[in-house]
């Protein structure tokens, strides 16, 4: 088995260049799946991981339809004197967020380029570097032995949506994807010098708020005075969502929210989440938010609400005198243990009954969910995945809650029983989500090593 | 003379299908002055006009140049036998507004097309069959005899992004536009069966907001909670320019706003803006505004500020969880005497400057401004015009105040000293600056007879 290691690990580092163009193959594919006009892109994505998969060896493999965007599912039995040794279960997504805004890409999103040791594309870091570790990993250790362990994928394709159809698939296809321990490197490390096992994440309720007023947009001078305006109607509402320290207003929101224990106070402490740090990544021009916490618990442990999106009335260039028919925001709540989704949007609808709203019509579309989660790192899977990342960098890994929303994570648990390792090769630097999005290429080599080790680690833990 | 006025009532009665002709060639041309890509459009307008003017028998015309799109002028003088008559100063606009949203248009806007008495298309009652009702009566008289005044043309092409270069062209060509009074045909009629004469405008003061805060949009799990949202800053911004009363808190904005006077009140009363029309009209579900004055109060006599357009981060379809970067939004007050634009715009500034936000930047961009305006219905040419609208209709007008803004019109008596004689025949449900705008085409056939009879009504005030 050592030997055997020793020989994967070699592998992938003599491959590094087959690894890195069949990377740059997957984020060619723009597989956005927020946009519609993307829909076919998606499922070009799926139809090549199953390829890509096949390449590393993976005998079974099979494309799950869902209500949306499909599954891709693949299964490589352990070697057969591997003797009892844990179900793996790799947890990927092949779908990326919107590129825009265009016009602030220094290349073109879906034609990667590499400047100054990164690889710059949409999705490059989240997650499709991430993914491709895995089956990187998995090629090297298949192609220089047995595995040492059974490994399953499960790869969505509507992550950057809130995974939509992830819970129904999963419940309806629950055998296909049993397992032990789900690997899911969605979740990326705070340094370079800095691996990371994240031991909890934020939830997400997602919802678009439409308000409709007049029956056409109006002339302000004919109506102005007379006439509610829904662009007005909507900002007010909006700013009745916070009160004026910055805390979230709905009723009922924090009565769930844990208080933070003193152990966990000095955890997130030791995280390097510091005001300089966010001023510096964000490029805002001050921090801000509920006082009475630092900001790596208000990121880590505290919930939010936010507007992601608003618009109404006339956005076009010069001055048009309307009073918009319609206007809208895309509001959504990060989410700690235990608030849940739908509370949440319970609780919006009862903030909405309450402004008692008679000049303007409105509706709640529910766009995404997901709960929020807390694991222990102390289970033999967390150790192993802990001393495949020590081989790598040296050093322990930093124990961490991050601020994003994995929703597949809480469904593994609550659906199929399966606890989750959350890690990653993505930095803060990566700007994901963001214009000009990269991957750390020499962190992403790092990362398939570790992955390489990972799967050897698992084996000894059986 | 009266032998002469017949002729030309006549003629212009004979020549109906040539006016309706000439009208829909000027629909079709797509003179959208707000935005740039149809600044070619708004020329040719403008050089269609010059023939149109032409072809009426006017002799001299010119295009003059501003610092934005250009004014048509032309001059015909009264004939050798009148004597001394006043010299009337013809305004219109061949701007329109843009036609979005476009999908909400039963046919296009550009394509001119008859339904139920009705000519559709943008700008056809705003104000191209106005303009042309002055062109086409115009062409009755010079077609039957001579001009009983000197007629004189000032025709703009910004009317619709506030005439943000008018008021410089003017004093540039003061000559060019000297007159004894003006004829303005931009303010419409109350009811088909209400020739309407308006002797008071709201002015305008259009601006528009920029908050920058991030570098760039961010993920909000990643930030949130710890960063500022500058579309949530931007919500309650714009929530704190009205009170729980409707009234804007802009500092010192009602300072300079005339008390309603009780003959105003009474006069104001006749006009036939009831709540049950202004409903109607609007489709909106319920009126809004200070329920210490009437909306026909609110609408003729009272300051506004409304948001025109509000847009900041992710709009398009599905869940994209950013925290934008920038926010933005149009925002325009509609200005009662004595208020000034200018004012107004030191008020809003002070306005952001009390709300010292320190987590964004912003910015106020001032997109166009107009005094109000307010004259006696009680001169010789408002009495001329007066007739002439009796003549043709059978009754005396309403005398109005009316809510939008003419910004020609203060400049005008500020620049030239020349008043302004506001009608038109525009009517309310012409859902100007909306879809599916239409000009009433009997409606206009009257009002090219009843310029006609102006012109020899207010020649016998010389």
């Amino acid at each position: 088995m050592a030997n055997h290691r020793t020989l994967a690990t070699q592998y992938a580092n003599e491959h590094r260049s087959e690894s890195r163009a069949a990377l740059e193959q997957f984020i060619r594919i723009p597989s956005v799946s927020a946009d519609p006009a993307h829909q076919q892109d998606v499922l070009s994505a799926a139809e090549w991981l199953v390829g890509a998969l096949e390449d590393a060896g993976v005998p079974r493999t099979r494309i799950v339809a869902t209500s949306g965007h499909p599954l891709v599912w693949g299964e490589i039995p352990a070697g057969e004197n591997s003797g009892t040794t844990p179900v793996l279960l790799i947890y990927g997504h092949y779908d990326v967020q919107p590129p825009d805004p265009l016009e602030l890409w220094e290349s073109d999103p879906f034609a990667p380029t590499e400047r100054g040791g990164r690889l710059y594309g949409r999705g490059a870091s989240d997650m499709k570097a991430q993914v491709m570790a895995t089956v990187c990993a998995l090629q090297a250790v298949t192609a220089t032995g047995e595995l040492p362990v059974t490994v399953r994928f499960l790869l969505e394709g509507e992550e950057e949506i809130g995974s939509p159809s992830l819970a129904a698939a999963l419940s309806a296809n629950a055998e296909l994807f049993a397992a032990d321990v789900c690997l899911n490197l969605d979740s990326g490390m705070h340094a370079p010098d800095t691996p990371t096992i994240t031991y909890g994440l934020r939830g997400l309720g997602y919802f678009q708020i439409n308000l409709r007023g007049p029956g056409r947009d109006l002339h302000s001078g004919a109506f102005g005075g007379a006439v509610a305006n829904p662009a007005q109607i909507l900002a007010e509402l909006v700013a009745g969502m916070h009160d004026a320290d910055g805390r979230v207003t709905l009723p009922g929101f924090y009565d769930r929210v844990w208080e933070i224990s003193a152990e966990e106070r000095d955890r997130l402490a030791r995280l390097p989440l510091t005001e300089e740090r966010i001023l510096r990544l964000s490029g805002a021009p001050a921090v801000w938010g509920d006082s009475r916490f630092s900001v790596a618990e208000r990121i880590a442990a505290r919930p939010t609400l936010e507007i992601n999106g608003i618009w109404g009335g006339y956005t076009g260039p010069g001055a048009k005198t309307v009073i918009p028919a319609e206007a809208h925001a895309k509001i959504s709540c990060r989410l700690v243990p235990d608030q849940r989704p739908e509370e949440v949007s319970e609780q919006l609808h009862a903030y909405m009954d309450s402004c008692a709203l008679k000049t303007v019509t409105w509706e709640i579309q529910e766009m995404a969910g997901g709960a929020p989660y807390y694991s222990s790192p102390e289970t033999p899977a967390h150790q192993a995945f802990s001393r495949a990342l020590q081989a790598v960098w040296g050093r322990n890994p930093l124990l961490s809650r991050h601020g994003g929303s994995v929703p597949v994570t809480s469904h593994l648990e609550q659906i199929l029983q399966v606890p989750s390792i959350l890690s990653g090769f993505a930095l803060p630097e990566d700007q994901i989500h963001s214009p000009n999005e990269s991957q750390d290429i020499e962190n992403w080599y790092r990362g398939i090593s570790t992955v390489t080790h990972f799967l050897f680690e698992l084996a000894a833990t059986g």
